[in-house]
């Protein structure tokens, strides 16, 4: 469905689409415009017209967007029309964070896993999970096909995890660690890192 | 020194860039160069020349860039050349990993309050915090000329304290809450939602 021509930036927004879809379809909104979606994003409606436009027709002139139906489109667009199960390397606090973080359910992905190479943290049972030492990652990789990992170790470890993510089949790595990580060029990285953003937003003021 | 016309796509990477030079100055390097930066980033050198040339002349030609000259200007270039204090709202685990995290020394960001709604979390110490009740935040953030927040609230409640927070003179608002903010034209908001970048990476996958 998707085409290789999308600019990532679009792509980008889709995440930011669906979040304020399904807020909508919360608050009961069987149906909405490019405009309603325009405003929660603080966007102008051309520009949603526009983006979505890439990934084909969506809705009826005149009628809007069903909602239901658009969460459906994006979903499948993002290919999280199923669940993507997520092993989360890391149980200090910003690990422990993600393991408790609520805002996974529904949304595509699955904690499955924690691991660590501190073996005081090793057995600790963090929300349901008891963390695994991490020499025990890739058979764990392999048995559960996973693909997306989340890096949440300190800088000087993050390459070298990084690497044992890849070798172990993890084609996607959300990386915490304030480091620039080396992939082979067929695996994804985005980072998370608050100072980033602080000193983006610090720019314009 | 930055100009109107910089594209926002090109202020996003100057952190970057600093983050790359820091640990190329950490490594002991003196000097650098647009090739290395761009290997240490998975960008071209030219694209990085093409980025720092909005912001004038860095290096001279051939002798490569002066890696603690380059930090010094670029933290200029994003305001950071004087620490910003930073209030964190919530508690909770993400509140609490935030008020842990080691890398906001020497980048710029320093936190000097955290504050949450909860009476029971009220007075607890983390790191070198103690909670302090919502209540005390607008004070608070006027004493301190606190211009900078981190949002790590539950959804429900995000919306209201974001405009607690700008009524108290908050003009940056990093927000951890996976809701879209609703805030005046002149306060600037970043979303962290480690959701959002998963299922950007999900697209290509």
């Amino acid at each position: 469905m998707e085409s290789k021509e999308v600019p990532d930036i679009v792509v980008a927004r889709l995440p930011l689409y669906l979040r304020a879809l399904s807020a909508l379809q919360d608050g009961g909104r069987p149906v909405t415009s490019s405009n309603e979606i325009a405003e929660w994003l603080g966007m102008t409606s051309a520009q949603v017209r526009k983006d979505l436009s890439y990934f084909g027709e969506f809705g009826k002139q005149g009628t809007g967007y069903s909602v239901a139906g658009l969460i459906e489109r994006v979903r499948t667009i993002l290919h999280i029309d199923h669940e993507w199960p997520v092993v989360v390397i890391g149980a200090g606090s910003i690990g422990r964070a993600i393991a408790h973080y609520s805002g996974f359910a529904d949304r595509g992905f699955r904690v499955c896993g924690i691991f660590d190479a501190d073996p005081l943290k090793v057995g600790m049972l963090i929300s349901e999970h008891e963390v695994q030492p991490l020499d025990e990652l890739t058979e764990r990789v392999h048995r559960h096909a996973v693909r997306v990992a989340v890096l949440a170790v300190p800088g000087s470890a993050a390459q070298s995890v990084a690497e044992l993510l890849v070798i172990s089949g993890v084609r996607a790595i959300l990386n915490y660690a304030p480091v620039n990580l080396h992939v082979p060029e067929d695996v994804r990285v985005e980072n998370i890192d608050p100072v980033l953003h602080l000193q983006h937003m610090t720019y314009y003021m």
